[in-house]
């Protein structure tokens, strides 16, 4: 382990956060809502940490190995949460406990959404700005570590998407260095998000609304500058825009990355996750749209509008509302609910148990019955065409079979708390899943449980975000064994 | 496919059965309970349908393929459940729905034992004894298909277990032949409850209760006599006792074999298997115990009394209670439900997902971790100190992902249904457990759920026995080609 490398890396990423604090320090001076100094303490305190930090180990540039990859990944979004919790706690309009600032941090970070502040309407908007920006930076975060990183340390199968891998990635020739794939994917993201934003402002939203909104959108975050959430607008064509950018944030960057290179799109169509996206959402869309408008929730239109939007909402885990469908009747909420555990694709900013892996497991149960027709039968797992490798199909198994346990644990602890069976099922799955919006105690906000549950979500929320297995190798003795 | 011989050995199966309705019988006339000629007519109508099947194609005679093996499969247990619900449809004392009368019989056959019947303590002992017989048998069944069918089927791991394989069970020659393993299970089996009946009678059950339970004790049935299960005798004795044999009954059956036949124990403790339930019952035990002393729900005497006899009872997935355990403070009646998810050992009557199974997937989650550490490591996953073949984890992995979206899939439709959250997710998992008792509306019985639930969950309760595989195998257009 290079601990001082380490310390060195974590110094400079508090004094980058500490310069974003400067675009809402902006935002409050515009709109004089008296939050200036707030953010202006928050940006000397994480600088100063993070110079202290730093200057002792500036000179300190050795290479990093893979194990110190997983102590940087896990100490990165400890480090932002804290970071990114100081101005909120510090604003005092925002009239947040620590817990509630660090909760709120940590959602922003890992584009959870799950919030525990009400009132945003009333809210300075210097502080709405910072939440919206803080998933967008968290987004962006998340990319990077999605297709450079994880896929180095190998968490989960997402070895299959290395740069020497077969298939479409390979083709997109995605620069191995990190720094310059980095470079490459912010641009599509910086793009996809003035898009959003322009989009949503001919829309008819407030500039403000339209950017903060873009944020939220590109990162599949899911926080909004309005309680009602994009409801707030009531604007099918606002609607609209957010599913069609919520559906192309939801796929692998690395496909974006290839259509920006080669000005094509053939390739979405040959992926084999897009193709299994694409069935898992309209099947849903079909099943949604049905039932609201079989059991009369809504006329037929209503049922496509409101169906539509709330499928794509929580099945790409991104979390906006514009009806609360957590009380949509019987078995809808359940079943959106489920969807968001299959969540985006490898490579993106949604949350879940990643598109990849799904079908992975799928097509390894459609060779278990195959092969129980034909014992002796030698039947490859294919994806674009290219046989998978068993090794990864391994590391999807211990991916799923850890998502879960942890699942089950987090369940357990937090029926520990008090809280009631509904309220603990859907909060797990909210904020192991990065999705935001529960359903019972949870379905509007997390203002109202207890601070200990929300410690317990904050560690689930990092659970997901980190893959799970990031942080478990840290608990295990070997990895800290020379 | 060889559906003459099919038939013929499922005829066949209706004509034993219909021997079996003769102890029900001569308990009625001792009783003189007036169910005698509901009884008597169900002999005529199984033996005559199993007649008329049989008569056409008794002399077809050629060797079963494995293909048949898991047609008859299937149709074995839906044969049993049909035969069995006719003498509970006949008899007018037990007053049941041919819903209701079916939904009975296959949580007998399957030894789930869920019930629909309240008001146990006023039936006739004729029904009540052919209830538990119905488990009795049902698990003898279950021992000989996990034993001898599922090996060779190869059922999601289940080759694990094969003759040739290595091992403590392979050390014990099983012979491979089903009949004359059968008969050898048959004995132990046989010798177990008969002790467990003696045991019952001397702590002070009548003799009808000591066979009774004794019978759905040996099966990890978990049907009773009484509406109040074993709470009914408040005895501490009777509990131990059962506790005592639901723990004999959940281990392999294969072990118990191999002491039978060399006056030997030591093998138990070699065993992979039994010392990972060991420590799981003893894990679970701690939890629990130190839970209901803690939150003041008993005395530390009966924290201990009531906190060890349910912990065994569900995580062994029998069933039987004593005290309301649905009840119990915050986590615990989840806690207590996730253990039945690991259930019995293979080789067993136990249900859920099986221990070896669990501890595969354990030991893949941990080479995981530390492969991750390790990148180039070759781990192997050991079991009795020999390296388990990938294809074996293989099957598991496919096992398990089959199971979790079963689950789902039914959760989903019980929800459709108008079911609660909790009575939802509770009852899919104590069916598709084979468990019996779930949390919510079915805490104490399945009476009050409408017609539709109960189908879906006589089909969870079959999908369970079945491994969802054998089922799975047939709804695959590949096994009806050619
Ligand atoms: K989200
Ligand atoms: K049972």
């Amino acid at each position: 382990m290079n601990f001082s490398v380490i310390a060195r890396v974590l110094g400079l990423l508090m004094m980058i956060f500490s310069f974003t604090l400067v675009p809402p320090m902006i935002v409050s001076w515009v709109y004089q809502d008296g939050t200036l100094s707030a953010f202006l303490y928050a940006l000397l305190i994480t600088f100063g940490i993070g110079f202290l930090v730093w200057l002792p180990v500036h000179n300190h540039r050795q290479e990093l190995k893979t194990r110190d990859g997983f102590i940087i990944t896990v100490l990165f979004w400890l480090v932002l949460a804290f970071s990114g919790s100081v101005p909120l706690y510090l604003a005092e309009q925002a009239n947040l406990s620590y817990t509630d600032a660090f909760f709120e941090s940590l959602s922003g970070w890992t584009t959870t959404g799950a919030t525990v502040i009400t009132g945003l309407d009333e809210l300075p908007k210097s502080i709405l700005w910072y939440r919206q920006q803080l998933q967008w930076l968290g987004g962006m975060g998340i990319i990077v570590l999605a297709v450079a990183v994880l896929p180095m340390l190998g968490i989960g199968g997402m070895q299959l998407f290395r740069a020497e891998t077969p298939g479409p990635v390979k083709d997109s020739k995605l620069t191995p260095r990190i720094t310059e794939t980095a470079k490459a994917l912010w641009y599509i993201y910086l793009s996809l998000t003035i898009a959003c934003a322009a989009a949503y402002w001919f829309a008819g939203m407030t500039l403000f609304d339209a950017i903060g909104h873009s944020f939220s959108t590109v990162a599949i975050g899911g926080f909004s500058t309005h309680d009602a959430s994009l409801g707030y607008f009531n604007s099918p064509t606002i609607e609209a825009i957010a599913m069609i950018f919520m559906l192309i944030s939801v796929l692998n960057f690395g496909l974006h990355f290839y259509a920006w290179k080669n000005k094509s799109i053939v390739h979405y169509f040959l992926d084999s996750e897009f193709k299994f996206i694409f069935s898992i959402m309209l099947g849903g869309a079909a099943l949604t749209v049905s039932a609201l408008w079989l059991t009369d929730t809504y006329t037929l239109s209503n049922s496509v509008r409101n169906g539509l939007f709330q499928l794509v909402s929580i099945a790409t885990t991104t979390g906006f509302s514009t009806v609360g469908f957590a009380e949509w009747p019987v078995f809808l909420p359940v079943l959106l609910f489920m969807m968001a555990f299959i969540g985006g694709c490898a490579g993106s900013t949604g949350g879940g148990m990643k598109v990849i892996r799904v079908l992975l497991i799928y097509k390894q149960g459609i060779r278990e019955i195959r092969r129980l027709i034909h014992p002796n039968a030698i039947i490859p797992v294919k994806i674009n065409k290219r046989t998978v490798n068993d090794r990864v199909l391994e590391s999807v198994w211990g991916f799923f079979s850890v998502y879960i346990l942890t699942y089950m644990v987090m369940m357990v602890a937090l029926l520990a708390t008090g809280l009631d069976h509904v309220t603990a099922f859907s909060a797990v799955g909210a904020c192991l899943n990065n999705l935001g919006p529960g359903l019972g105690e949870v379905a509007a906000h997390y203002g109202n449980i207890s601070d200990v549950a929300k410690w317990i979500l904050s560690i689930t929320m990092l659970l997901g975000r980190l893959e799970i297995f990031t942080f478990l190798v840290l608990m295990s003795p070997a990895f800290w064994r020379n």
